[in-house]
């Protein structure tokens, strides 16, 4: 522990995920003194169609450019 | 928030994902008063043979008929 | 299966947790004609101060009035 | 109840996915005299450059051999 | 990795929960040769008016006797 | 989206759990360019009796300083 699971919509690339792994360990570390080894950091892809905000799929509010309450990409 | 998980088995269409979207939205907005624009929803397949009921896979479960303890679909 | 996990923060009332559960199997066997005895719905209650949106957590932006982007209660 | 996820790397076979819903399913009944009709076991894979360990993705710690905190497969 | 979830109603003693970690993670060696080390258990215990079965909650379903779909304990 | 969850075993303080909000949100405005209002990053926390690790809890890990494979906190 601890165990940390990012959801996702589908897009990051290898390099970002690599990037995300390894700032929010060193987060941990530095805020609550975790050890590296033991601290595992899952990432979960969804598809687009998958992702419901504001009762519409973050596919549909992104093709009608409806994001204020949504990520672009 | 909220942020609701539907974990089902492969197989829902896109209509019915965004019905699942839209009617879950509309119930946490009418019962809890939730602001829709921060209510997140997200769908995650399964596959059949990776759901286990009763000691043993959906797959094989509907395979042999025996669905009294699962959805048939 | 479906197994569908609720995360809302601190607060529902038992009757308001009944109506999300019947609510959420209704719409699950409607849409998706899956088997209600095999339809799980878990509700998870998550302290203010524990879930955090634009990098602030609920509490903090309840107590400015900061909640363009939240659920008020 | 119980609903059991199981998060692993990509990899395990058929077989092997039976026999951990199997198993566990084996394991509630016996300690806590769960009822395996509503013992639900979910199987959930994850691609190796998507589960991060001491601040690297499993992919390249296999690579490298840094196994000591990991598993090998 | 792995990472296993066990979400349970409340109840389990620590004597159970004890069983059920070492129950699970000698499994995983078992079956898929995993590093008992890297392996972590996590069990979420879930009051019995928030989890829903078959449209109502297991704590009304207990109290009328109508334990058919669930686990009596 | 994204929605990330942190599990946690029980203690850390509501500055650090501050700390984590911002500090995960930043990292995914930074690497990944989401909308910080829709960034969601919940905290749960689980009791160390009910986390294990090499098929024993933490609880007892800690108790007989057996914490190479652990957080000491």
């Amino acid at each position: 522990m601890p165990y940390v699971e990012l959801n996702l919509t589908v897009g990051a690339t290898k390099e970002q995920k690599a990037q995300l792994v390894e700032g929010i360990t060193d987060l941990l570390v530095k805020v609550l003194n975790k050890n590296p080894s033991s601290t595992q950091i899952v990432i979960k892809e969804v598809p687009v169609d998958s992702w419901g905000i504001a009762g519409r799929s973050v596919k549909s509010l992104r093709k009608e450019g409806d994001t204020a309450f949504i990520s672009k990409q």
